[in-house]
């Protein structure tokens, strides 16, 4: 399949799942405006919708109607938004898809409700699933969502701890371990199990799905690392860098970590376990200090009037208090320090290094696929999912 | 029943789902230290855990056995604690419990996680009571939380947007809407509605234990918002005058704004608007800052010695200097403001007129009572459940 039939592809099943996520979400009475509408804030940016697109792919690649997944596909988009939501507040990310993070539009207190709220949301049309499914496949996709939900969780746990501890005396194995939780299971193996399930497809093919989703998420994560440092800004949509700003373990990372002298090393791990600055602008800091500024340059003039000051020493004085004072931020990251961490990426060849990882991972995907296609009929489902391979390593968004 | 008697049943209550939760959620791995663990923290402090104690009493006073529903009552305090870390980080709340907050202990990155997956982790043990209680009640049991899940989130959303906006244009009724939804429904109504579900009770039985529910959670909240201002300091656990601080919508607030002058209205709404000082403490403000001043000080020390500047008008400068500088908190609420409200309150009677309403609120709920008393058997349980109508007015934590 052809990225462009392919990209027709996503576009379509994005549509359809924003269309249904409209029959889940309410849409009136007093609480639209806070909680509500703000559901529909990042689904409506520009996104790729691949989970709903996978899900909808495999059910119908494997005969299954649309109308029998639709539901699931769209309830997957709103779990996949309500994490984005505290994603971002996790991370104190300042961009998604191209806007403002929904904390930083209506504070954190809102944007944690909201996916709260959005969570809450996806059981009673799981629930409805009993109705249209028949109760046993209804539950196996509940038991599905609940064991994804789990897995992220543990992903996600290990990442933050690895962050929150310092620790970079991680093997690849350990990343990819934490990626097969964070990304695999979420992104691709549940998408692919619950359109399979719908599509009365279990047993030895349902494992064998099971096994080219996890492949293809652990490549699609590591291009997801390779991308946050290479991506055009103008496609992007996500903060560039902002891996290195969080101190994430990427692939590129752990290479630097094992390639790097001894004092390159202590460099770079000292760097990534200093916080990220936190979100105030120059201007913010500028405005609190004015007080202060303001009071003593009060103090200066009379100070001069009396004779105790010199005008040239009340000058020297006052260019000192504009200049900008430390703050929260003392002992954060800095742009420096991250230059020298995309210096040591470069000189060691980290990248061109993570995209062959990558690659080889997804030829990994590619051999299970030829399986698969040995009893998956061939049609534009099954094309779109063959060309999965392809699209999660050579993507620039 | 008396008080003791009360706390002895809420005890018993407490300990058999804390045995409970720990049959849920997974307790080795890589992963518990930084999320399994974490998920005991709550759980494990002093706690009244009056949810699983209202659903196991509701199901044993209508003949219902405790190991039918004592999964189902786990689970409701595993949401409940779920909820309490997402609260802290959304009300940047310093004390749960007489501790500290679970993200001031790991970072809110970690808390908001450890909550999504508390969350994930009650879906598990719902499905499972398909198994035990068959598939109509089990499924019954999952479409009650997925409805309280919802009104407790639209009750927040309603409370966040009314600070958010500053709003105090408000009725008592808009009050009793946001208490109904925010407390009644996720504290009363779904524990005793499971509890019901579970010993077979249904129809108007079910409405008229709803109603009482409805009205107790209401009663009961109006008397946390008077707790939070009048409790002891040793029992309360929580952040004394943290709604103040909030600015929070309570029954006290909302008389005072009917009683006070135009001009005391006009100030009260104003400190109310303004946010809380962020959790800097005075050490860290002094801190960031002395980088500043020693920059400034050593250019006061030129200027000495090249006759730009008397000693005395160094030492004014120096002394100006030393003053605290405005920080992130210019422009949040003080200790005076706060005091302010306090006395606002004090003098219209407000915290007397709210025990009231309370008071009413709970005579409401007694009337329902002696309706359900007329086919409900005596037992302890039924004499806990009547013994909470004055419980929840009287409580001092």
């Amino acid at each position: 399949m052809r990225a462009s039939d392919l990209t027709a592809y996503l576009d379509d099943c994005r549509r359809l799942a924003v269309e249904e996520i409209r029959a889940i979400v309410p849409r009136s009475g007093r609480c639209a405006p806070v909680l509500y509408d703000l559901m529909f804030e990042y689904p409506l940016r520009h996104a790729k919708a691949l989970r709903p697109a996978l899900c909808i792919a495999t059910c119908r690649a494997l005969g299954g109607r649309i109308e029998s997944v639709l539901r699931s596909a769209a309830v997957l988009e709103l779990y996949h938004n309500a994490f984005l939501i505290h994603d971002d507040v996790e991370d104190g990310s300042e961009k998604r898809r191209d806007g403002a993070t929904l904390h930083r539009m209506h504070g954190v207190p809102i944007a944690v409700n909201v996916g709260d709220a959005m969570l809450a949301l996806t059981l009673e049309p799981l629930l409805d699933n009993m109705r249209t499914l028949g109760i046993g496949k209804a539950l196996r996709i509940l038991q599905v969502i609940a064991h994804m939900a789990r897995q992220s969780a543990e992903g996600q746990a290990l990442e933050l701890s690895w962050i929150r501890d310092g620790r970079w005396d991680l093997t690849e194995s350990d990343y990819v371990r934490m990626v097969y939780k964070k990304t695999s299971w979420y992104t691709f193996i549940t998408p692919m199990v619950i359109g399979a399930m719908v599509a009365n497809t279990e047993g030895p093919r349902l494992v064998t799905l099971r096994k080219f989703a996890s492949l293809l998420g652990i490549a699609f994560q590591m291009q997801d690392d390779i991308l946050n440092l290479t991506a055009e800004r103008a496609r992007y949509g996500k903060e560039k860098d902002g891996d290195l700003w969080e101190g994430k373990h990427t692939l590129m990372l752990l290479h630097v970590m094992r390639s790097a002298s001894r004092s390159e090393r202590a460099t770079a791990q000292e760097i990534l376990r200093k916080p990220r600055p936190t979100n105030d602008t120059p201007r913010g800091v500028r405005r609190r200090n004015s007080g202060g500024y303001t009071a003593v340059s009060h103090l200066l003039s009379d100070l001069q009037r009396r004779g105790d000051l010199t005008r040239s020493g009340a000058q020297t004085i006052r260019a000192a208090l504009r200049a900008p004072l430390p703050h929260a931020d003392a002992g954060a990251k800095t742009r420096q320090e991250i230059t020298f961490l995309l210096r040591l990426i470069d000189r060691y060849g980290s990248t061109p290094y993570a995209r062959e990882v990558a690659q080889r991972w997804a030829s990994r995907a590619s051999k299970v696929l030829a399986e698969i296609t040995a009893w998956m009929e061939p049609s534009v489902h099954r094309d779109f999912i063959a060309g999965l391979v392809d699209f999660v390593v050579r993507r620039d968004h």
